[in-house]
């Protein structure tokens, strides 16, 4: 058996699974201060036998396998978890080997091996929420560098005059104007407030397709998934392929960035599950390492 | 022996080198047709005894090895050279295995094994000059995808009113605003001809900085070297960096993105050669395959 967690703000999902990757227990346990969660993470494996863990995890988290921090929550508005060190924490009670991700990079390597990036070279899965973040998926390995990617804070050209960004950090980079709180930023109510033809669509539209450009041009990934609350409004969707196509102004050749764009930039396969298959895949990695 | 060849332009320059990369002999041709120039190339290979060739050249290229046009140059304005598989002629040609890759991932292979990148587990080469272009290395591989990367057209948020770009695909994107060919759309006159505390250095500045934190927050590097006529006046170099700080602002918490900015982004260790230096890296790795 191999172990998997999804850590979220919200939740912890553990499950246990056998060498197919059949789940065959799960458990869900609310996110309150590390000696809470974490003890009832410890209780679930306990018994379970299993042979390596796989973590997704909500970033940023310190992944430079040559730190002496690797595995330690950075920074977060999770105060209670900064600065803890989730794979050593994890490492000693369990005495199993280790793999920690961040949970959209969890999502990548579950589209990659069980969703629409089956057979594809590699898969840049992106979510827009809360946040956005990205994680990308390269021939089975997930690609980091010193840290995991933030591409959600890349910067994108503003097409508002009344409107600055809400990011905390750079204002108006991709996360400051298309994530979720940017429209509760503009206009003081939610996205599912608003109507399917107000403005916003295409502001939003505008600058994700921007992001993919630019996204595009550096990684060359040969499928974009994107996920999250915000992109699941299906007129929005739609304007991420025709500014991507837009901005990209045929200037990459290779067919699945102009003939194959509605193949190319598509909704995730896996829903709900996605990061905590991707977990029980870097369970599998931690077997082999 | 090996063999290696940077292709440029205006210049091919063509190597060979003992097995410790020293280089014993050299040429350089002209860039014209094919015909002429690849006859050359040809020529002096010969009687060379090379056991596999490396190859640098301007892009655009297909690094796609699953593709069936793997080696062919793609549209240029260099229209003698548009759809010619170099890759499939000097295979054909000279008998042994051959290595293609871009110039500037030849480049960022050089900083990687013999520049500044030595020992870094990633090196982001990138060069400024009639064009924008970049190359990544991480753990010894050149990243591509489905093409190599296009770095160099990444969207900026402009700060000029009354300057529109000039990239004929993107207007405005950082090689439309920040290449040498924005300096003369701009004014009338080269860059050279620009005195230290012109305006330009500080639009350019700014946009180069921008994407900086670009590449960084997508492929969080080790080191970043800037090469190209443009990234040659000093007074620019380092409004590079203090831009790349400021959109920054703290948000990755790495210590080379904070404390060492100054050893992050650098001018390349290797000259004139680091694209020749790094043909010869490919042909080792058309040996290994």
């Amino acid at each position: 058996m191999i172990g998997g967690i999804e850590a979220g703000g919200t939740k912890f999902v553990c499950c246990v699974a056998d060498e197919n990757m059949n789940i065959t227990d799960r458990v869900t346990i609310e996110t309150r201060e590390p000696e809470y969660t974490m003890g009832k993470v410890f209780e679930f494996f306990k018994d379970k036998e299993i042979k390596s863990l796989g973590l997704a995890i909500f970033g940023p988290i310190d992944v430079d396998k040559s730190s002496e921090t690797y595995g330690t929550i950075l920074k977060t508005p999770k105060l209670a978890w900064a600065n803890y060190n989730i794979y050593e924490a994890l490492t000693k009670e369990l005495k199993v080997p280790v793999e920690v991700e961040t949970d959209v990079n969890g999502a990548a390597l579950s589209e990659y091996y069980e969703g629409h990036g089956k057979g594809r070279k590699s898969v840049l899965y992106i979510t827009i929420g809360t946040g956005i973040g990205a994680g990308f998926v390269s021939g089975g390995e997930v690609i980091n560098g010193l840290t995991h990617p933030e591409m959600g804070h890349v910067l994108i050209q503003s097409r508002e005059e009344d409107f600055d960004g809400v990011c905390p950090f750079h204002k108006n980079c991709l996360e400051g104007m298309a994530a979720g709180p940017s429209i509760l930023g503009r206009y003081g109510v939610k996205g599912t407030e608003l109507p399917a033809d107000h403005e916003v669509w295409d502001y939003i539209g505008d600058y994700v397709g921007q992001a993919l450009m630019t996204y595009t041009l550096i990684l060359a990934p040969d499928i974009i998934l994107i996920g999250g609350g915000v992109a699941r409004q299906e007129q929005l969707f739609k304007k991420f392929k025709e500014n991507f196509s837009k901005y990209m102004n045929g200037y990459l050749s290779h067919k699945r960035y102009i003939d194959e764009v509605d193949d190319y930039i598509k909704y995730p396969k896996n829903g709900q599950d996605a990061g905590l298959v991707g977990s029980l895949y870097l369970a599998k990695k931690a077997l082999d390492r």
